[in-house]
């Protein structure tokens, strides 16, 4: 049996949407009365885990999920052995360096040697800095990283922006892009390797029919 | 000023209440149509900084928040320079082993040797395990981490544990505790030291004037 892993939050629409369009009704997950974490799709021939964002691909890592749909941003952060399938377009924001609007710096390397900057991504943040060649002290911050330089706990962020209203709210503006996200199909390599046929008749429906360009 | 971090979700009403019976009304954090994550006291002598509850260490380390509300865990987790100033009695949860319901093992002790544990807190579920001598392959999950046994994805799980009803509803049972967890009210050490007696004042109205207890 297939098992896929589908993100929690913002990317589970669209992701539900795509398989359906392949052949795997998991619309069952979407409903909000919904609590089971684990649910079998609607010909039960596949299941879907209902897992956070961060950890599908650690299940699909470990070969517990063969299938998982994850951001582009997420991948880059963790560097985890999965492989990527597809671009599936959707979910697009970009991974941004932010400052008070206030601030007198307008580009990433403009920012002194060894201020702090906040972030949920330190690695994407620490290797992004360390091209700049650029030294800076991260603090890792788990939520909210726009009350870093409000509360002056950063000089800047590194965050994702997707409308940037988030941003705007806080009196922040976005410097610099470290790159743009967007929603992947990521598969455990040794499964694909073992397919027979199965999996990469799925993989190639979903690459073929997105309901988004029909 | 004063700056307090206090942590979203389950902490949050009766940290609002307990700084209230001291004399600063933070209420207005509660409110159901509050989007700001950082506001005055009533009276404005204080400000509250509404962060993720593993934030909360990290905004009184750096002294931005000079006081903070945090569970025992995350800092048994995060093991940061904070101070530990009071047991505030609420949000007393225990972190636990848990197995599924008909695993053959039933201390920790007896779980295989290198076998997987899933936990949001890898440093005290390594730790543990440490002190029992049994090497096992840690996998850290940001939530859910109910859903490692039912996967398959480890063997057993370290995760916080309330009233045992997500356990219960997954076919879990724990099997031995690390500890015991309740709110504590943490300190930026420093601020602390070279307190004039703003500080210690608000502490010892805190540690006194506790209504559940009169």
């Amino acid at each position: 049996m297939i098992t896929v892993a589908l993100p929690k939050g913002a990317l589970l629409k669209d992701s539900v949407t795509r398989f359906a369009a392949a052949g795997l009704d998991f619309s069952a997950i979407t409903n909000p009365n919904n609590r089971q974490l684990m649910l079998p799709s609607a010909c039960g021939k596949a299941r879907a885990l209902l897992v956070r964002n961060g950890d599908v691909p650690v299940y699909v890592a470990y070969g517990q999920a063969q299938l998982g749909v994850v951001g582009y941003d997420v991948l880059q952060e963790q560097q985890r052995s999965v492989a990527q399938l597809l671009d599936l377009g959707f979910g697009g924001c970009r991974m941004a360096v932010a400052v008070k609007e206030n601030s007198p710096y307008r580009r990433a390397a403009d920012l002194p040697a060894h201020c702090r900057v906040a972030s949920k991504f330190t690695r994407c943040a620490s290797e992004y800095f360390q091209k700049l060649d650029l030294p800076i002290d991260l603090i890792h911050l788990t939520g909210s990283v726009e009350l870093g330089p409000l509360t002056g706990i950063s000089e800047a962020i590194v965050d994702l922006v997707a409308t940037g209203r988030t941003l705007k709210d806080n009196g922040l503006i976005a410097i610099e892009d470290l790159f743009f996200s967007t929603a992947r199909l990521v598969a455990h390599p040794l499964s694909m390797r073992l397919d027979n046929g199965e999996l990469q008749d799925l993989v190639d429906a979903i690459a073929t029919k997105n309901p988004d360009n029909q």
